[in-house]
């Protein structure tokens, strides 16, 4: 499938928050495609991307927690550890606020995913949402888990 | 799991040689870890390799068709077609003599599964095959498919 999704900086978490998910994840590489093998709860996907800014490919396939464990341990520095919570928006539009633990604690991110470009463009962030960074390949996971977060 | 296998040049090809797989394959990447999508046959299959030599970490996960194509088309240059034919050796042990087409038309090589270093390690080459290429890294599939057949 293609990945519609835009990503922005969060000014201010909304309170409440719904409870979160816990996510661990780790990239076996980054390039030129992305390939992270992620837990989710009790969940455990391995996901496949290319490309890059707002439309990329995607495939996700569930794997087994044995499978998860070989393919983490072949995942040597890469690492994200955080919370998600999703936040309903209204228009059937869902605000993925991700709150970072580990190396990363404190920074936050906010996504949303779209089922069509012109959804995509329309949309009008809230105004809890800070700078939009889609299109900024430092904030992406990958380059987070690879780099840390960005100076600016 | 971890993949056991040793990989040999071909001297002669058996005559008569049982019907083959017809296997078509392409690598999204192949470093750190190789990723690579094949059909073989009407199956389709993401196989994840880490490590070299004899002893990888290999994680095979079934895919459909549709997700065949998709990332069959993240991969941009190294494909492999080849037809596979399985020549019993005894003992339980399956040689698996591929028979390059494409671009490495007339290429071909041999490899055997084992399933612990013992049987690995004693394992007598039958006549027909060529120079051991297990610890030669050009003769790995992605190797091959990214630089061609080796001079020597």
């Amino acid at each position: 499938m293609i990945e519609r999704e835009r990503r922005f900086l969060v000014e201010s978490v909304p309170d409440p928050l719904p409870a979160p998910s816990t996510i661990e994840q780790a990239y076996l590489t980054t390039r030129p495609v992305s390939v992270r093998v992620r837990r989710i709860d009790d969940r455990h996907v391995l996901t496949i991307k290319g490309g890059s800014g707002r439309n990329r490919t995607e495939i996700e396939l569930d794997i087994d927690p044995g499978q998860f464990e070989e393919l983490w341990d072949l995942a040597t520095e890469l690492r994200i550890a955080k919370r998600r919570h999703r936040v309903p928006l209204g228009g059937g539009l869902i605000a993925e606020v991700d709150l970072f633990d580990g190396e990363l604690q404190g920074r936050r991110l906010v996504e949303v995913e779209f089922d069509d470009d012109a959804t995509a463009d329309r949309f009008e962030p809230p105004a809890w949402f800070g700078r939009e960074v889609t299109e900024d390949g430092r904030y992406t996971n990958a380059a987070l888990a690879r780099n840390g977060w960005p100076d600016d």
